[in-house]
């Protein structure tokens, strides 16, 4: 590794850090932070600043809120007969890209692992039974992710959620589309296969 | 797009004006941004900062430095008469990798283009003259970029400093190492044939 002065040394050693950014694209980075105006540099790191300080959990729901409740659960036209959970506020980006789910969520906050000595009693589970208590819920969605962990949580919330006389059901996994069987691992296809549908 | 409370749409935003970062990766960044400890923020927001208050650019050659001259010119251990020209500071960095070359360098602050209206007066050329005045230089590395406008300055440079009787080389434009001749460019491909050598 080349030298470089103490301070740009620094900032590619912290932009390092973040998700997906490996030595170069960290050098790419802060040389343009370098040539970039000290505006842009303040907006940024008043953007960064912001996010810690002016985002919470939503009381209800317990994703990311600028207030009390988040934007689904204060949103009068979504439908709060159906709820679909999921292990972290940034799995809901997805599903909201989809445009086909009008309900609200519930975010658990991490999946069940006892490797890592994380049990039902560690995730947002309580809250989830409180919202259905007088409700008229008609489905809960379970939309953990495909890992041993995230099914795990989903049977979990099913033996749970079923006695309570609510549907339950799990997203579905099988081949992605557009893709090519030959690229399948043995797994999602056996169950790309045991979910099969008649057409 | 989702929608996402303010301070996090606003923080993607930022991010995604940063090289080589889209939208997927910028909101993994947000997302982290939002785990992450206030202490590893400001870690950050600090190093951003610092890059802008504390780097100038050195006295003798025009790279980013923190003092009145850069890591290089300060080196006792550098060859003092061979300079290496570059276009940006972040030049330097792939040729520093190359643990090669010991001279010092000089960097242009960008290269001749006359479609931006870009012209030699815009670039650090006098400075790099006046570093030559009663100098034992013996050699001026031309290693501006492989592009039309990077051409075109080391040319106008040759011709500059060739009548002060100073040795001027440029850079080895070929195919790269490691890579197949099927995937060569045109250009490349020539210029790989016209700086052929003797084996």
């Amino acid at each position: 590794m080349p030298d470089f002065a103490e301070p740009l040394a620094r900032l590619i050693q912290e932009v390092k850090r973040l998700p997906g950014i490996g030595q170069k694209s960290a050098q790419r980075i802060a040389f343009h932070i370098l040539r970039a105006s000290r505006e842009d540099v303040d907006r940024l790191t008043t953007a960064l600043v912001d996010v810690k300080e002016k985002l919470g959990l939503c009381a209800i729901c317990n994703n990311i809120s600028d207030g009390e409740k988040c934007l689904y659960c204060r949103d009068p036209h979504r439908d709060r007969r159906r709820i679909c959970v999921v292990e972290e506020p940034h799995n809901i980006v997805p599903i909201e890209t989809t445009r086909t789910f009008e309900g609200l969520y519930h975010v658990l906050h991490g999946s069940i692992s006892p490797l890592r000595g994380i049990g039902p009693e560690q995730l947002r589970i309580k809250q989830l039974l409180e919202r259905l208590v007088d409700s008229d819920m008609e489905e809960i969605i379970l939309a953990t992710n495909p890992t041993v962990e995230g099914e795990a949580t989903a049977v979990y919330l099913a033996r749970l959620l079923k006695p309570l006389g609510i549907k339950v059901t799990r997203i579905a996994m099988g081949i992605p589309v557009g893709s090519d069987l030959e690229y399948a691992d043995e797994v999602t296809m056996s169950k790309s296969l045991e979910n099969r549908r008649e057409m």
